[in-house]
Protein backbone atom coordinates (compact mmCIF):
# COMPACT_ATOMS: atom_id res chain seq x y z
CA UNK A 1 0.00 0.00 0.00
CA UNK A 2 3.25 2.24 0.97
CA UNK A 3 4.63 1.33 -2.40
CA UNK A 4 1.42 2.36 -4.25
CA UNK A 5 1.19 5.45 -2.12
CA UNK A 6 4.98 6.88 -3.19
CA UNK A 7 4.04 5.79 -6.92
CA UNK A 8 1.13 8.25 -6.87
CA UNK A 9 3.60 10.63 -5.06
CA UNK A 10 5.72 10.36 -8.00
CA UNK A 11 3.61 10.61 -10.37
CA UNK A 12 2.20 13.91 -9.09
CA UNK A 13 5.55 15.28 -8.84
CA UNK A 14 6.17 14.65 -12.12
CA UNK A 15 2.92 16.25 -13.56
CA UNK A 16 3.86 19.18 -11.37
CA UNK A 17 6.99 19.49 -13.20
CA UNK A 18 5.66 18.77 -16.20
CA UNK A 19 3.38 22.12 -16.05
CA UNK A 20 5.72 24.22 -14.64
CA UNK A 21 8.10 23.42 -17.62
CA UNK A 22 4.98 24.19 -19.82
CA UNK A 23 4.43 27.23 -18.02
CA UNK A 24 8.01 28.58 -17.97
CA UNK A 25 8.22 27.82 -21.89
CA UNK A 26 4.74 29.38 -22.23
CA UNK A 27 6.15 32.41 -20.63
CA UNK A 28 9.61 32.31 -22.46
CA UNK A 29 8.11 31.40 -26.04
CA UNK A 30 11.32 31.53 -28.14
CA UNK A 31 11.07 28.05 -29.79
CA UNK A 32 13.74 25.36 -29.16
CA UNK A 33 14.62 27.44 -25.75
CA UNK A 34 15.63 25.05 -22.78
CA UNK A 35 13.59 25.26 -19.63
CA UNK A 36 15.12 23.63 -16.46
CA UNK A 37 13.76 23.42 -13.50
CA UNK A 38 16.09 23.86 -10.47
CA UNK A 39 15.67 22.64 -7.26
CA UNK A 40 16.99 24.51 -3.61
CA UNK A 41 20.15 23.75 -2.04
CA UNK A 42 19.17 24.91 1.55
CA UNK A 43 23.46 26.11 2.15
CA UNK A 44 23.07 24.15 5.84
CA UNK A 45 22.09 20.79 4.30
CA UNK A 46 25.70 20.00 3.10
CA UNK A 47 27.01 21.52 5.96
CA UNK A 48 30.78 20.00 7.25
CA UNK A 49 31.55 20.29 11.09
CA UNK A 50 34.82 21.95 9.44
CA UNK A 51 32.50 25.24 8.71
CA UNK A 52 30.94 25.13 11.97
CA UNK A 53 31.77 29.09 12.76
CA UNK A 54 30.59 29.81 8.75
CA UNK A 55 27.34 28.46 9.89
CA UNK A 56 26.93 29.73 13.04
CA UNK A 57 27.20 32.98 11.26
CA UNK A 58 25.21 31.71 8.18
CA UNK A 59 22.32 31.26 10.52
CA UNK A 60 22.36 34.54 12.14
CA UNK A 61 21.97 35.98 8.56
CA UNK A 62 25.57 37.37 8.26
CA UNK A 63 28.34 35.08 5.65
CA UNK A 64 31.05 34.04 6.63
CA UNK A 65 34.00 36.25 4.92
CA UNK A 66 35.33 35.19 1.42
CA UNK A 67 38.38 32.65 2.51
CA UNK A 68 39.91 32.36 -1.16
CA UNK A 69 41.81 35.22 -0.53
CA UNK A 70 43.05 34.23 2.98
CA UNK A 71 43.57 30.44 2.95
CA UNK A 72 44.40 29.45 -0.32
CA UNK A 73 47.76 30.33 -1.47
CA UNK A 74 47.43 29.05 -4.77
CA UNK A 75 45.57 31.73 -6.94
CA UNK A 76 44.52 29.04 -9.43
CA UNK A 77 42.68 27.43 -6.55
CA UNK A 78 39.00 27.91 -5.55
CA UNK A 79 36.88 27.22 -2.70
CA UNK A 80 33.51 25.17 -3.69
CA UNK A 81 30.79 27.03 -5.53
CA UNK A 82 27.52 25.00 -4.10
CA UNK A 83 27.02 26.02 -2.15
CA UNK A 84 29.43 28.50 -1.46
CA UNK A 85 29.95 28.86 2.61
CA UNK A 86 29.73 25.61 3.47
CA UNK A 87 31.46 23.25 1.51
CA UNK A 88 35.20 22.60 2.19
CA UNK A 89 36.44 21.73 -1.33
CA UNK A 90 39.23 23.70 -2.68
CA UNK A 91 40.46 22.94 -5.93
CA UNK A 92 42.03 23.86 -9.14
CA UNK A 93 39.64 25.29 -11.94
CA UNK A 94 40.05 22.43 -14.36
CA UNK A 95 38.26 20.24 -12.01
CA UNK A 96 35.65 22.57 -10.36
CA UNK A 97 33.05 21.47 -12.99
CA UNK A 98 33.63 17.70 -12.15
CA UNK A 99 33.25 18.39 -8.71
CA UNK A 100 30.32 20.33 -8.57
CA UNK A 101 29.03 17.61 -11.04
CA UNK A 102 29.96 14.46 -8.64
CA UNK A 103 29.77 15.77 -5.29
CA UNK A 104 26.43 18.31 -5.69
CA UNK A 105 24.68 16.55 -8.86
CA UNK A 106 24.45 20.04 -10.47
CA UNK A 107 23.49 19.68 -13.48
CA UNK A 108 24.84 21.29 -16.97
CA UNK A 109 23.13 22.12 -19.76
CA UNK A 110 23.78 23.30 -23.10
CA UNK A 111 23.16 26.07 -25.59
CA UNK A 112 23.33 30.14 -26.00
CA UNK A 113 19.70 30.84 -24.79
CA UNK A 114 18.80 28.79 -21.43
CA UNK A 115 15.15 29.60 -19.11
CA UNK A 116 15.90 28.83 -15.54
CA UNK A 117 13.17 27.83 -13.24
CA UNK A 118 13.86 27.99 -9.58
CA UNK A 119 11.31 26.65 -7.48
CA UNK A 120 10.03 26.70 -3.75
CA UNK A 121 11.17 30.29 -3.99
CA UNK A 122 9.77 30.89 -0.59
CA UNK A 123 12.44 28.64 1.38
CA UNK A 124 13.86 30.67 4.20
CA UNK A 125 17.49 32.21 3.49
CA UNK A 126 19.46 31.19 3.09
CA UNK A 127 19.12 29.20 0.08
CA UNK A 128 21.14 28.42 -3.34
CA UNK A 129 19.58 27.58 -6.73
CA UNK A 130 22.37 26.66 -8.92
CA UNK A 131 22.96 25.18 -12.67
CA UNK A 132 25.92 25.09 -14.52
CA UNK A 133 25.83 26.46 -18.43
CA UNK A 134 28.26 25.21 -20.65
CA UNK A 135 28.04 27.59 -23.98
CA UNK A 136 30.71 29.46 -26.72
CA UNK A 137 33.31 26.90 -25.01
CA UNK A 138 33.19 27.48 -21.81
CA UNK A 139 31.18 26.79 -18.69
CA UNK A 140 29.57 29.06 -16.20
CA UNK A 141 27.54 29.04 -13.29
CA UNK A 142 24.51 30.48 -12.59
CA UNK A 143 23.77 30.77 -9.33
CA UNK A 144 20.81 32.13 -7.27
CA UNK A 145 20.65 33.13 -3.86
CA UNK A 146 18.14 34.11 -1.16
CA UNK A 147 19.84 35.72 1.50
CA UNK A 148 19.24 38.34 4.59
CA UNK A 149 22.01 41.03 4.20
CA UNK A 150 19.72 42.81 7.15
CA UNK A 151 17.94 40.65 9.52
CA UNK A 152 13.92 39.77 8.59
CA UNK A 153 14.43 41.24 5.27
CA UNK A 154 16.00 38.73 2.48
CA UNK A 155 16.80 39.27 -0.91
CA UNK A 156 17.74 37.39 -4.07
CA UNK A 157 20.69 37.62 -5.70
CA UNK A 158 21.07 36.39 -9.31
CA UNK A 159 24.87 36.59 -11.26
CA UNK A 160 26.66 34.59 -14.12
CA UNK A 161 30.16 33.52 -12.88
CA UNK A 162 32.74 32.11 -15.63
CA UNK A 163 34.39 29.00 -14.40
CA UNK A 164 38.17 30.27 -15.42
CA UNK A 165 39.72 33.44 -14.85
CA UNK A 166 38.61 36.73 -15.00
CA UNK A 167 40.37 38.18 -18.14
CA UNK A 168 38.37 35.21 -19.82
CA UNK A 169 35.55 36.34 -18.35
CA UNK A 170 35.72 39.99 -19.73
CA UNK A 171 35.04 38.59 -23.53
CA UNK A 172 31.69 37.78 -22.42
CA UNK A 173 28.47 39.67 -21.50
CA UNK A 174 25.11 37.65 -20.10
CA UNK A 175 21.55 38.82 -19.80
CA UNK A 176 18.47 37.67 -17.12
CA UNK A 177 15.49 38.37 -17.56
CA UNK A 178 12.48 38.36 -15.94
CA UNK A 179 9.30 39.03 -17.89
CA UNK A 180 5.59 38.39 -16.18
CA UNK A 181 1.93 40.60 -15.75
CA UNK A 182 3.66 42.87 -18.38
CA UNK A 183 6.61 43.65 -16.44
CA UNK A 184 9.89 43.05 -17.89
CA UNK A 185 13.21 43.07 -15.75
CA UNK A 186 16.72 43.27 -17.57
CA UNK A 187 20.33 42.86 -15.73
CA UNK A 188 23.48 42.69 -18.38
CA UNK A 189 26.67 42.22 -17.13
CA UNK A 190 29.73 41.47 -17.58
CA UNK A 191 30.39 37.94 -16.08
CA UNK A 192 32.43 37.18 -12.81
CA UNK A 193 35.37 34.67 -12.39
CA UNK A 194 34.53 31.69 -10.20
CA UNK A 195 38.07 32.70 -8.94
CA UNK A 196 36.22 35.75 -7.07
CA UNK A 197 33.96 35.36 -4.64
CA UNK A 198 30.31 35.19 -4.75
CA UNK A 199 29.92 37.04 -1.02
CA UNK A 200 32.29 40.19 -2.86
CA UNK A 201 29.61 40.06 -6.24
CA UNK A 202 26.74 40.43 -3.78
CA UNK A 203 28.39 43.44 -1.28
CA UNK A 204 29.56 44.96 -4.83
CA UNK A 205 25.85 44.80 -5.81
CA UNK A 206 27.32 43.70 -9.19
CA UNK A 207 24.18 41.56 -9.99
CA UNK A 208 20.65 41.10 -10.25
CA UNK A 209 18.93 42.35 -7.01
CA UNK A 210 15.26 41.53 -6.05
CA UNK A 211 13.60 42.30 -2.87
CA UNK A 212 10.52 39.74 -1.91
CA UNK A 213 7.92 41.78 -3.49
CA UNK A 214 9.69 41.93 -7.01
CA UNK A 215 10.29 38.11 -6.68
CA UNK A 216 7.06 37.77 -6.04
CA UNK A 217 5.46 39.99 -8.61
CA UNK A 218 7.85 37.96 -11.19
CA UNK A 219 6.95 34.38 -9.70
CA UNK A 220 4.22 32.55 -10.59
CA UNK A 221 2.71 29.89 -8.18
CA UNK A 222 6.43 29.68 -5.95
CA UNK A 223 8.50 29.44 -8.95
CA UNK A 224 10.77 32.12 -10.74
CA UNK A 225 11.81 31.70 -14.45
CA UNK A 226 15.08 33.17 -15.51
CA UNK A 227 15.59 33.46 -19.13
CA UNK A 228 19.43 33.47 -19.50
CA UNK A 229 21.75 34.71 -22.56
CA UNK A 230 25.31 34.97 -22.70
CA UNK A 231 27.01 36.31 -26.08
CA UNK A 232 30.47 37.18 -26.58
CA UNK A 233 31.82 40.57 -26.12
CA UNK A 234 35.09 41.54 -27.67
CA UNK A 235 34.17 45.17 -28.46
CA UNK A 236 32.53 46.71 -25.64
CA UNK A 237 29.83 48.87 -27.03
CA UNK A 238 26.85 48.67 -25.19
CA UNK A 239 26.99 51.81 -24.37
CA UNK A 240 26.92 53.64 -27.85
CA UNK A 241 24.08 51.89 -28.54
CA UNK A 242 21.87 53.19 -25.35
CA UNK B 1 32.78 91.23 -2.14
CA UNK B 2 30.30 89.10 -0.76
CA UNK B 3 28.46 90.26 -4.45
CA UNK B 4 31.54 88.62 -6.18
CA UNK B 5 31.73 85.68 -4.20
CA UNK B 6 28.47 85.05 -4.96
CA UNK B 7 28.53 85.50 -8.61
CA UNK B 8 31.64 83.17 -9.06
CA UNK B 9 29.94 80.59 -6.58
CA UNK B 10 27.29 80.84 -9.21
CA UNK B 11 29.51 80.36 -12.09
CA UNK B 12 31.53 77.49 -10.49
CA UNK B 13 27.45 75.56 -10.25
CA UNK B 14 26.72 76.45 -13.80
CA UNK B 15 30.02 74.80 -14.48
CA UNK B 16 29.54 72.00 -12.86
CA UNK B 17 25.73 71.44 -14.00
CA UNK B 18 26.98 72.00 -17.41
CA UNK B 19 29.83 68.88 -16.49
CA UNK B 20 27.08 66.54 -15.26
CA UNK B 21 25.12 67.32 -18.24
CA UNK B 22 27.93 66.75 -20.79
CA UNK B 23 28.86 63.67 -19.01
CA UNK B 24 25.00 61.92 -18.92
CA UNK B 25 24.90 62.79 -22.70
CA UNK B 26 28.20 61.46 -23.48
CA UNK B 27 26.39 57.89 -21.55
CA UNK B 28 23.12 58.43 -22.84
CA UNK B 29 24.76 58.66 -26.13
CA UNK B 30 21.69 58.92 -28.44
CA UNK B 31 21.10 62.20 -30.18
CA UNK B 32 18.37 65.04 -29.53
CA UNK B 33 17.88 63.18 -25.97
CA UNK B 34 16.97 65.51 -23.41
CA UNK B 35 19.07 65.36 -19.89
CA UNK B 36 17.39 67.22 -17.39
CA UNK B 37 19.24 67.33 -13.98
CA UNK B 38 17.22 66.70 -11.59
CA UNK B 39 17.94 68.00 -7.92
CA UNK B 40 16.31 66.21 -4.57
CA UNK B 41 13.56 67.50 -2.55
CA UNK B 42 14.12 66.28 0.99
CA UNK B 43 10.64 65.20 2.26
CA UNK B 44 11.03 66.69 5.14
CA UNK B 45 11.78 70.34 3.90
CA UNK B 46 8.12 70.82 3.03
CA UNK B 47 6.21 69.39 6.05
CA UNK B 48 3.21 71.02 7.22
CA UNK B 49 1.92 71.17 11.26
CA UNK B 50 -0.76 69.11 9.47
CA UNK B 51 1.40 65.72 8.62
CA UNK B 52 2.76 66.15 12.45
CA UNK B 53 2.14 62.15 12.80
CA UNK B 54 3.14 61.38 9.16
CA UNK B 55 6.59 63.49 9.98
CA UNK B 56 7.25 61.08 12.77
CA UNK B 57 6.65 57.70 11.24
CA UNK B 58 8.75 59.22 8.25
CA UNK B 59 11.81 60.17 10.60
CA UNK B 60 11.72 56.39 12.15
CA UNK B 61 11.47 54.92 8.16
CA UNK B 62 8.34 53.48 7.86
CA UNK B 63 5.89 55.73 5.57
CA UNK B 64 2.25 56.42 6.96
CA UNK B 65 -0.54 54.57 5.22
CA UNK B 66 -1.56 56.30 2.18
CA UNK B 67 -4.73 58.75 3.22
CA UNK B 68 -5.88 58.61 -0.59
CA UNK B 69 -8.81 55.66 0.20
CA UNK B 70 -9.35 56.99 3.86
CA UNK B 71 -10.06 60.85 3.96
CA UNK B 72 -10.19 61.70 -0.32
CA UNK B 73 -14.32 60.98 -0.54
CA UNK B 74 -14.30 61.90 -4.50
CA UNK B 75 -12.25 59.16 -6.07
CA UNK B 76 -10.98 61.80 -8.27
CA UNK B 77 -9.63 63.65 -5.94
CA UNK B 78 -5.49 62.96 -5.50
CA UNK B 79 -3.05 63.82 -2.70
CA UNK B 80 -0.57 66.28 -3.70
CA UNK B 81 2.43 63.59 -5.30
CA UNK B 82 4.96 66.07 -4.33
CA UNK B 83 6.58 65.08 -1.89
CA UNK B 84 3.42 62.52 -1.43
CA UNK B 85 3.93 61.97 2.44
CA UNK B 86 4.38 65.36 3.59
CA UNK B 87 1.80 67.70 1.56
CA UNK B 88 -1.42 68.46 2.88
CA UNK B 89 -2.89 69.43 -0.53
CA UNK B 90 -5.82 67.37 -2.16
CA UNK B 91 -7.09 68.24 -5.88
CA UNK B 92 -8.84 67.21 -9.27
CA UNK B 93 -6.86 65.28 -11.59
CA UNK B 94 -6.74 68.43 -13.76
CA UNK B 95 -5.41 70.59 -10.89
CA UNK B 96 -2.07 68.22 -10.60
CA UNK B 97 -0.24 69.52 -12.82
CA UNK B 98 -0.31 73.28 -11.60
CA UNK B 99 0.16 73.11 -8.68
CA UNK B 100 3.07 70.96 -8.84
CA UNK B 101 4.48 73.59 -10.98
CA UNK B 102 3.25 76.51 -8.95
CA UNK B 103 3.60 75.36 -5.59
CA UNK B 104 6.99 72.86 -5.89
CA UNK B 105 8.51 74.11 -8.98
CA UNK B 106 8.82 70.93 -10.70
CA UNK B 107 9.61 71.26 -13.90
CA UNK B 108 8.00 69.61 -16.91
CA UNK B 109 9.99 68.40 -19.89
CA UNK B 110 8.95 66.86 -23.24
CA UNK B 111 9.81 64.18 -25.49
CA UNK B 112 9.64 60.71 -25.62
CA UNK B 113 12.58 59.77 -24.70
CA UNK B 114 14.47 62.30 -21.55
CA UNK B 115 17.46 61.46 -19.26
CA UNK B 116 17.07 61.86 -15.70
CA UNK B 117 19.59 62.85 -13.97
CA UNK B 118 19.28 62.51 -10.00
CA UNK B 119 21.81 64.60 -8.66
CA UNK B 120 23.75 63.93 -4.76
CA UNK B 121 22.34 60.64 -4.09
CA UNK B 122 23.96 60.41 -0.83
CA UNK B 123 21.71 62.82 0.90
CA UNK B 124 19.69 60.77 4.09
CA UNK B 125 16.19 58.91 3.40
CA UNK B 126 13.66 59.93 2.77
CA UNK B 127 14.56 61.88 -0.41
CA UNK B 128 12.64 62.11 -3.27
CA UNK B 129 13.64 63.54 -6.85
CA UNK B 130 11.05 64.42 -8.88
CA UNK B 131 9.86 65.39 -12.24
CA UNK B 132 7.23 66.08 -14.84
CA UNK B 133 7.24 64.51 -18.48
CA UNK B 134 4.88 65.77 -21.07
CA UNK B 135 4.57 63.01 -23.68
CA UNK B 136 2.01 60.95 -25.94
CA UNK B 137 -0.69 64.04 -25.33
CA UNK B 138 0.07 63.12 -21.33
CA UNK B 139 1.71 63.95 -18.40
CA UNK B 140 3.63 61.64 -16.85
CA UNK B 141 5.49 62.14 -13.19
CA UNK B 142 8.55 60.78 -12.40
CA UNK B 143 9.55 59.50 -9.00
CA UNK B 144 12.81 58.54 -7.67
CA UNK B 145 12.53 58.02 -3.48
CA UNK B 146 15.27 57.18 -1.60
CA UNK B 147 13.12 55.38 1.53
CA UNK B 148 14.43 52.96 4.58
CA UNK B 149 11.90 50.34 4.35
CA UNK B 150 14.32 48.60 6.35
CA UNK B 151 15.95 50.63 9.29
CA UNK B 152 19.94 51.32 8.15
CA UNK B 153 19.30 49.92 4.60
CA UNK B 154 18.21 52.40 2.44
CA UNK B 155 16.95 52.08 -1.14
CA UNK B 156 16.09 53.58 -4.19
CA UNK B 157 12.46 52.96 -5.93
CA UNK B 158 11.97 54.63 -9.38
CA UNK B 159 8.62 54.64 -10.94
CA UNK B 160 6.81 56.56 -13.93
CA UNK B 161 3.04 57.56 -12.58
CA UNK B 162 0.58 58.66 -15.04
CA UNK B 163 -1.65 62.06 -13.93
CA UNK B 164 -4.85 60.24 -15.26
CA UNK B 165 -6.65 57.63 -14.39
CA UNK B 166 -5.49 53.35 -14.31
CA UNK B 167 -7.60 52.50 -17.20
CA UNK B 168 -5.43 55.35 -19.33
CA UNK B 169 -2.28 54.22 -17.92
CA UNK B 170 -2.88 50.84 -19.04
CA UNK B 171 -2.47 52.42 -22.54
CA UNK B 172 1.35 53.12 -21.75
CA UNK B 173 4.30 51.13 -21.16
CA UNK B 174 7.49 52.62 -19.21
CA UNK B 175 10.79 52.21 -19.69
CA UNK B 176 13.77 53.25 -17.26
CA UNK B 177 17.02 52.12 -17.90
CA UNK B 178 20.66 52.65 -16.24
CA UNK B 179 23.46 52.05 -18.07
CA UNK B 180 27.50 52.21 -16.64
CA UNK B 181 30.71 50.18 -16.74
CA UNK B 182 29.66 47.59 -18.87
CA UNK B 183 26.25 46.94 -16.75
CA UNK B 184 22.50 47.12 -17.84
CA UNK B 185 19.72 47.69 -16.07
CA UNK B 186 16.20 47.82 -17.67
CA UNK B 187 12.69 48.10 -16.13
CA UNK B 188 10.15 47.97 -18.12
CA UNK B 189 6.13 48.28 -16.92
CA UNK B 190 2.55 49.73 -17.19
CA UNK B 191 2.59 53.35 -15.42
CA UNK B 192 0.49 53.36 -12.31
CA UNK B 193 -2.03 56.56 -12.40
CA UNK B 194 -1.10 58.91 -9.79
CA UNK B 195 -5.46 57.90 -8.17
CA UNK B 196 -2.85 55.10 -6.92
CA UNK B 197 -0.25 55.89 -3.53
CA UNK B 198 3.45 55.88 -3.89
CA UNK B 199 3.86 53.71 -1.05
CA UNK B 200 1.56 50.83 -2.48
CA UNK B 201 3.65 50.53 -5.47
CA UNK B 202 6.63 50.33 -3.61
CA UNK B 203 5.18 47.58 -1.37
CA UNK B 204 3.69 45.81 -4.37
CA UNK B 205 7.62 45.93 -5.27
CA UNK B 206 5.59 47.39 -8.83
CA UNK B 207 8.92 49.61 -9.50
CA UNK B 208 13.13 49.59 -10.23
CA UNK B 209 14.50 48.81 -6.85
CA UNK B 210 17.93 49.77 -6.42
CA UNK B 211 19.99 49.12 -2.97
CA UNK B 212 22.81 51.13 -2.42
CA UNK B 213 25.83 49.25 -3.98
CA UNK B 214 23.44 48.87 -7.02
CA UNK B 215 22.80 52.50 -7.13
CA UNK B 216 26.67 53.36 -6.55
CA UNK B 217 27.47 51.18 -9.47
CA UNK B 218 24.94 53.15 -11.56
CA UNK B 219 26.00 56.37 -9.82
CA UNK B 220 29.31 59.18 -11.28
CA UNK B 221 30.38 61.62 -8.77
CA UNK B 222 27.18 60.71 -6.93
CA UNK B 223 24.53 61.18 -9.97
CA UNK B 224 22.40 58.47 -11.31
CA UNK B 225 21.46 58.99 -14.53
CA UNK B 226 18.59 56.91 -15.73
CA UNK B 227 17.00 56.79 -19.10
CA UNK B 228 13.47 57.29 -19.65
CA UNK B 229 11.08 56.03 -22.85
CA UNK B 230 7.32 55.56 -22.93
CA UNK B 231 5.51 54.49 -25.63
CA UNK B 232 1.72 53.27 -26.25
CA UNK B 233 1.19 50.01 -25.60
CA UNK B 234 -2.65 49.02 -27.41
CA UNK B 235 -1.11 45.96 -28.19
CA UNK B 236 0.79 44.06 -25.06
CA UNK B 237 2.81 41.88 -26.58
CA UNK B 238 5.50 42.35 -24.54
CA UNK B 239 5.90 38.88 -23.31
CA UNK B 240 5.22 37.12 -26.86
CA UNK B 241 8.41 38.98 -28.11
CA UNK B 242 10.85 37.83 -25.63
Amino acid sequence: MLFFTQCFGAVLDLIHLRFQHYKAKRVFSAAGQLVCVVNPTHSLKYAPTLCAAAQTSTEQGILPPCHHHEAVHDPQLVPCMCPLFSCPWEGHLEVVVSHLRQTHHINILQGAEIVFLATDMHLPAPTDWIIMHSCLGHQFLLVLRKQEKYEGHPQFFAMMMLIGTPTQADNFTYRLELNRNQRRLKWEATPRSVLECVDSVISDGDCLVLNTSLAQLFSDNGSLAIGIAITTSKVHNSEAEM
